[in-house]
């Protein structure tokens, strides 16, 4: 299949406009509609709350239009809108999502528009048909009929005084088809006063080198400023918004984290930092642009989506270190692996421990968790030697660097041991028509002392857990402030499934900070023993933490026994 | 922060190649590196074993280059290259990586250019630095001494019959930094003998429009065919690679689903179908590009690793349509929104039932499940409340189509009720050193029967499975064949931690076909019981599983009561 697509478009290359200066110090304007498309992902649902919680940050982090929903649509949306309302905004333009009129009706007297002028917002933002396929075989009405709805919708909002996008949808694979026709759909939103024309890729097939050359030919026919909205179905929706930026787009449509309904919208989060930072344009201040990383795991937590380890730029991964001659060099220095600094865009360099480690990555690690340990190199080869074994049973330490840490510490024998389980026992119960009950038991051993007690839980890990705290709190009064914030559970071995090894990672977090602990076993209560042991022996040591007065050590052992 | 950079290049538009013709439809070489640099990626751990079953599998696809490990490194892939001589491979070349020869060493003696012969391969691919700042500040030593390496080491195993491909590292940065002795560098691969150049974006820092340039300068220079070789660090490693075959490139090196170092490899299940559906080049054969989504999925699982729903092409909700227009118009023509047609890279079209979806996405959605219920439009209304309610309640019936075909054949009386739940109880118990023991009892009615019985397991999960099939395989043989496949635990409430509601996704296997069920509560026994209850009823409606002749069925009632 060839692209059928026959542009008359003017003879340039990409790159000379980076040589252009002036033009490219320009403004971007960010449209973000996480709120909207983004909730059109699959997996994806927000509550008003959430949605009130994201358009702050976003607010924050100078985004200029937050696309909050569509009005017309579902009484969710409305109900964002009349709470936005009451929220202070610092910079951004709450908008509302809609469509034009439909055929034969007038703009005045179309449901959607009036539910646009009802939400109360200061801007619009509304899709229309540029592709004459479209017009002729899904709006079933005349091309002429569609100009006549697009000018009329577009006159409604300015008439009532609204800030007014004209989305065209599916604009690029109308310009291919009939490059005449999706030409003057935009001149009619433009003559009919539309603030911004929004050029879509709503199928999310166009190549850069497509969009690069359809935008300059749409910037050099209309005067009104121009945007992108690119989906990523070809994974190209990056370089689709860069093109159309430099070929004259002065605002790019996206979301946080690229979601949106199949493979996504544009991603903001890459988005950005290419343009500022490699390109010269401006889309928001140098202090902004180090919130990056935080915004896009705030969001993502918000969402309850995980956040691939990889994501470019503010991945957990994104500036991870695994290969040996990669890890020696960038410790030399940055620039040799690293194509930007993480410092600018809120993310931090990280060296990963790992099968493919050697003493140097060790030692580099050590250095980021704020460890001095001095082993000697018979030591550091045992602790290699170590977490290689650990890593061959299936634990992984990337993602459990608090384990990691008690690891070490261990192995300089520099931890104390705190308590030494003896047993516990945990009881489920479920009768047909009640809910199940959780009882777990615990027996403890701290500074000589036996503590034996019990808890009831939601489920057995929060029963365990509640024992075990019962049972130290006395003891560490410090773990009252701790929390478990996640807990996830991976099957490591699929063809055993509920029979398989599984591998628990715990994060808990205390005033604000995290860590992450692992377990591993056959036995899912296992693994989050461990998980959960390690989790308040790492929270003991980084606090600090002492035995209360009525307890104090005696001699408490190096070692540690739990598991 | 600018562009440096200063190229003297034609003038081109990228998109008047596709106007090209015959150029266009030539091959493209296809290399993958999955085996050495996808397992650079953080998280990704690969046996040997495992790289075997994926050579196999790329081989079959058409890969034309598999890049096995690097030799002089470790172990383990030393033993993959001796495992992989011994399996008869269709068409791909396996390939092992190194570098070049040590400054002041000649490369006959150099270690690691001896492991390449020694691990038997009939091609390798050696780096070597193209960026001048490298070779005096990384390697430290002159510039002249460097070509001398390229030089010496390319022609060194060719002598030994190789297949050689060199890999200019840095070659982006280091031709923007010093043109002339970039090239220079590949000059000397090229007069060396080399049977490829590649060139890396080593940092993936580089954008699209600097890829295209670079490449048509290196073209324009050599006869040798060029390669390219790019990382996602800045998001638009598919558009690099499209942008350096356009500018000439005859060669992609990249990895299954993008794995690799920091933000992975340019991922060649985007990569191919772009080249091949769009831009008319040819890599593979129109039957395998059929392959494309098993294949990735394959080594993802093989990997371990969760794929994203979003991925490009391949993703579970890629083809997936959840907005009510999106809906309405995909079904009357796809092509409004869809770039491609999903058969031709093996992925599917879904319909998502959500909060979003009125009663054309329900109705779509059996059509999609085969199942004909003949629901009136009262009856509808019902189903989709309960949808929203359950999907408030934190069910996601997007990921478990079996549990919602449960639903809909419960809500049209059309489900048998085969067994119900009168009680169960888990006890799990552990000392100090010995491992955990899980016990489960069950006790259910079947047929007016009671069941009660025990068995033992691995953790609760596996002990309740174990005990629900021992009580229900003499009434039902046919359960004898399914397993579980995957278990997936999701928290849904961060705040609450190991107190809050959690999410069981469970996918289950049987002959070949898969299939998943949710289960949610605050307890992650009683999510994964309804799982599992689940996964067996649905096992039981799809196969048409009777009952055995000693219990036959006896006024079953419609409707379910387990949970």
């Amino acid at each position: 299949m060839r692209s059928h697509f026959h542009a008359e478009a003017s003879i340039e290359v990409y790159f000379k406009l980076a040589e252009m200066g002036g033009d490219m110090e320009s403004k971007v304007y960010l449209y973000d509609t996480t709120l909207r498309d983004g909730t059109q992902g699959e997996g994806i649902s927000l509550s008003v709350e959430d949605k009130i919680k994201i358009a702050l940050r976003l607010d924050q982090f100078g985004i200029d239009f937050i696309e909050g929903g569509w009005p017309g649509s579902n009484p969710k949306d409305m109900a964002f809108f009349e709470r936005v309302r009451e929220i202070p905004l610092k910079h951004a333009k709450v908008t509302a999502f809609g469509s034009t009129c439909r055929p034969n009706v007038a703009a005045s007297e179309d449901d959607n528009l009036q539910a646009l002028i009802a939400s109360g917002v200061s801007a619009a933002a509304i899709f229309g048909k540029s592709w004459d396929l479209h017009v002729t075989d899904a709006l079933k009405t005349t091309l002429e009929e569609n100009i006549r709805m697009v000018a009329d919708s577009v006159a409604f909002l300015k008439e009532k005084g609204l800030t007014t996008l004209f989305l065209a949808e599916h604009f690029f694979d109308g310009y291919k088809a009939n490059p005449r026709y999706a030409l003057r759909v935009l001149e009619a939103a433009e003559e009919a006063g539309a603030d911004w024309i929004v050029l879509c890729d709503t199928n999310g097939g166009s190549l850069p080198h497509e969009v690069y050359d359809i935008v300059k030919s749409a910037v050099s026919q209309l005067r009104v400023p121009i945007g992108i909205h690119p989906h990523n179905d070809s994974g190209v929706a990056v370089a689709n918004a860069l093109a159309a930026v430099q070929a004259g787009a002065t605002q790019v449509q996206g979301t946080i984290n690229g979601i949106g309904e199949r493979c996504g919208n544009v991603n903001l989060i890459s988005v950005v930092p290419n343009l500022q930072l490699k390109l010269g344009f401006t889309c928001i201040s140098n202090e902004q642009l180090q919130d990056l990383t935080q915004l896009s795991r705030y969001v993502a937590e918000i969402a309850n989506m995980t956040l691939p380890n990889n994501q470019p730029f503010v991945g957990h991964s994104a500036f991870a270190h695994k290969g040996g001659i990669h890890v020696s060099a960038v410790l030399r220095d940055p620039k040799t692996y690293e194509h930007i600094e993480p410092e600018n865009i809120g993310n931090k360099r990280r060296v990963l421990v790992s099968e493919l480690a050697g003493q140097s990555n060790l030692l580099a690690k050590m250095e980021e968790l704020e460890i001095d340990l001095s082993l000697d190199r018979e030591k550091a080869r045992e602790v290699i030697t170590r977490i290689k074994e650990r890593e061959f049973q299936g634990y992984q330490y990337e993602g459990a660097e608090a384990s990691l840490t008690l690891m070490l510490l261990e192995a300089a024998g520099k931890l104390k041991n705190l308590f030494t389980l003896d047993s516990f026992k945990i009881l489920m119960e479920k009768a047909a028509v009640q809910s199940i009950t959780s009882e777990a038991t615990v027996k403890l051993s701290v500074n000589g002392e036996t503590v034996h007690t019990a808890a009831d839980g939601n489920g057995p890990v929060n029963a365990l857990d509640n024992a075990m705290r019962k049972a130290l709190e006395s003891y560490y009064p410090c773990i009252a402030n701790m929390h478990l914030a996640d807990y996830k559970v991976r099957v490591l071995d699929e063809n055993g499934a509920t029979a398989a090894k599984v591998r628990v990672l715990i994060e808990s977090a205390s005033n604000g900070e995290k860590w992450s602990t692992v377990g591993v076993s056959t036995n899912v209560i296992e693994a989050s023993w461990e998980a959960l042991a390690d989790s308040i022996r790492y929270m003991l040591w980084k606090e600090g933490c002492v035995e209360a007065d009525n307890h104090a050590a005696a001699g408490a052992r190096v070692g540690i026994v739990n598991h």
